[in-house]
């Protein structure tokens, strides 16, 4: 081998944020990638909006392809290449090409591990059938958007008169979807599938949707799919799928049988890990890859980065598992600089993120009331509703804002909101008080933005920190 | 005199503020707002969207009347009643009664300066001429906005043919408005002017609108501004104001005469302190009245708050005077919280504002390129422009986004913004930078929120920051 070389499993985020910040520092040595699918670098958030047809074209999605990532980074990109295997005590890694079926075998100076997460698929009856879907991959996101147009391919049906032929006979009636778990995913799912004409069912094994979150803004969430003509069916566990033929009829769950012609199953990720363990990699938090600040694994040489690794959560200093595209392209620049030679830390993150459910922006950063409730904090928890403007600018709209507030020390733990305007951004205010440790106390007295048009002189962070603070002060 | 009494001279925001959070203390003791106007407790950053008509209604401006001060929070007000004198030693107001006449002598235990601004009103020739305004009350934005209504109550006169007849004679043209000073009032003022169907000139005396702001960001606003048929005439010094008859005719310039129909007068405010020397208080930062962290005066028992005094630039440490809103409604607040025997700090500001431009967010905080130069700290200034969605996502905006950085320490010293979305509210995360002294490498760390319809994966604010990041660790 003459020049040193970087191998990357995995050509998504973290993966080719590796490569490209290693081939950055280091022009003269290797950097090949391993990507078992036909897509490197996409833009997996995107996909409920693709699925959408919010977004046509599907080469949208592609921030970088291997050809661009190849003339303008120098990267050897291995598409349907899968890493089979590693050695960590002879630095190789074992690929197989998926389409040819030969393997190959790179030696590595250093090796990134960017293997992703996978969807979480529980071993129900039925789970293989046709049209019960997960969406993780862009090759997943076409799928469905492909089985979607088909059907939609016909002028949509209005009315209970109307008779038409799709491609699965006549039928009177839209398509209908059930997504089973109410997360991000399936919130932002639920726009999707009803822009595209879709009946819409959610089955939510909690007591309400994005179960993490407070019910102050949970609520909200609720009250707005149900407006948009989602049917949100709460405490109800998924034990199987059903065929009449070869393809999907009903999802069957412990309130009964659903007639369903696709399922949407989005209950979660979980870390990608299995080749990481069969070269004995330790795993950490939510069994992901265990990485040093430095996001070394436990293996010499060899980085994490990514939905297969974990991270600190700054707001408690544990290690925790939250896979999320802003953490892995971060975390896949360092593991590309150290893997360089750099000695950058990676100091975590704060659980930062944001969703767009129909007109509504919901978002959160640090704990959550039940995050901090398992950490044994003593805590409380707050809540208002401000405005998105001024009351005399035309058009504001509420903005609900929940804390969680440590007692005693009254330092903030975390933030969520929700609201029509103003969420997304605000949010970031919060993610940079933690960051800080700030107390409410801090947050109360910050200098922020205003015009009648974007807010009002007490910004709602204000408001909600004075309140939070009369709380602390009346020790309650 | 049986109760403990606050006297509060000034009745908009910080006057208000500091009287209601009095009272919420001290519900037993009385406290009397005077106010020389007519209104109290107005939004004066709502006068320019009251002039263009969307805000049609002058009370959506007024978030507190007397009579519900009286009737819930208990303050005495008393409108139409102009502090006349001081006198420190006996602790007494006197104040006169503009309709009756009648002198009123009140003592009091503790009293809040909430005097305010005034408009800078430099002594041009002919500037008592009609129609030439400034923009500071309310009543100034119900004399300008009936001025306009009288005018445009007659049909908009559309094409080179039209002859219509206004209350000023015949007329084959709209209105022209002369506009005296770029900065943010004048601006947002376009915006009125222009959907009101008047033609506006802007008479700039520097090379640039938003004199404080990189020319990155004003040069984004001039071409704004431009697009949306404003002339901007910079480099221009008005000398005098002409008229062929009663009112306004002409605007005299040092390039020579201007036709105009109405001047609005906006170069800046200064604090209104002659009652405050007058009864022998110190003057600090821009001639603002001087006060410690807990917003006491030079005389005992005597607070200020709001436009009339200086506040704490929490970047610099230094005392300034950055008359907003947001400052007079906290200082208001507090001042009164220490008038009833608190002891609460006001730290100081990072001189965060945000102004709508027609469809443009404009956004800053902390210092300037031109103030970090004044104060003689060794900075670089570092630009990007990035996208307010993803890529991937339709209709996304640039976002303009400069740092000032100190060299050496890498220590954030000031942002500002521009766009057509997303910006009023990223500002505030800077703004919490500058509040935590962070540097741009903690900037770069941010687990900020992300989503397609709001961002990109690598926020503006994260690509500037490692932008900048870069500028830094090359020391050039």
């Amino acid at each position: 081998m003459p020049h040193e070389r970087l191998v990357v499993i995995g050509g998504v985020a973290a993966g080719m944020s590796a490569a490209s910040s290693f081939k950055r520092l280091k022009p003269e040595a290797e950097a090949v990638v391993l990507e078992k699918d036909h897509f490197i670098s996409y833009g997996a958030c995107s996909l409920p909006y693709y699925i959408s047809d919010d977004v046509k074209d599907v080469n949208m999605l592609l921030s970088l392809t291997p050809k661009v990532a190849t003339e303008e980074r120098g990267i050897t990109v291995l598409t349907r290449h899968e890493a089979m295997a590693i050695d960590p005590s002879k630095k190789t890694v074992t690929a197989r090409n998926l389409d040819y079926g030969e393997e190959i075998i790179f030696a590595y100076d250093r090796l990134v591990m960017a293997t992703g997460g996978l969807p979480v698929r529980p071993p129900l009856p039925g789970i293989d059938l046709d049209h019960v879907f997960t969406l993780r991959t862009l090759d997943d996101g076409i799928q469905i958007k492909k089985f979607i147009d088909q059907w939609t391919s016909f002028e949509p049906c209005v009315g209970p008169q109307c008779v038409y032929v799709n491609p699965f006979g006549t039928q009177k009636r839209p398509m209908r979807a059930v997504v089973v778990g109410g997360g991000y995913i399936g919130m932002e799912m639920c726009e999707s599938l009803r822009k595209r004409g879709l009946e819409v069912t959610v089955f939510e094994k909690m007591d309400r949707v994005l179960g993490n979150m407070d019910i102050s803004i949970t609520a909200i969430v609720e009250e707005k799919i149900a407006a948009e003509g989602v049917v949100l069916m709460k405490g109800v566990s998924v034990e199987g799928f059903e065929s009449d033929g070869d393809t999907l009829s009903r999802v069957i769950t412990d309130k009964g049988p659903f007639d369903a012609d696709m399922v949407l199953l989005v209950i979660g990720a979980r870390p990608n890990t299995s080749l990481a363990v069969a070269a004995g990699m330790e795993l950490g938090a939510a069994g992901a890859i265990k990485v040093d600040e430095y996001l070394r694994t436990s293996i010499p040489d060899v980085y994490a980065a990514g939905d297969c690794a974990e991270a600190t959560q700054l707001v408690t200093g544990k290690k925790v598992y939250i896979p999320l595209g802003t953490t892995a392209n971060k975390q896949g620049r360092i593991a590309g600089e150290n893997a360089a030679g750099l000695n950058n830390a990676f100091e975590g993150i704060v659980g930062t993120a944001v969703t767009k459910i129909f007109d509504l922006e919901v978002a959160r950063t640090g704990l959550s009331p039940l995050e901090a409730e398992r950490e044994g904090i003593d805590h409380f928890v707050s809540t208002i509703t401000g405005r998105s403007r001024s009351s005399a600018y035309p058009e504001g709209k509420p903005i609900t804002v929940t804390y969680v507030v440590e007692r005693g020390s009254g330092r903030l733990l975390g933030a969520q909101m929700a609201g029509a305007e103003g969420v997304a951004h605000r949010i970031d205010t919060l993610a940079a008080g933690l960051y800080n440790r700030m107390t409410i106390a801090d947050i109360a007295r910050l200098d922020l933005a205003y015009a009648p048009p974007f807010a009002t002189v007490w910004d709602p962070i204000l408001v909600a920190a004075n309140v939070a603070l009369k709380t602390l002060q009346r020790g309650t």
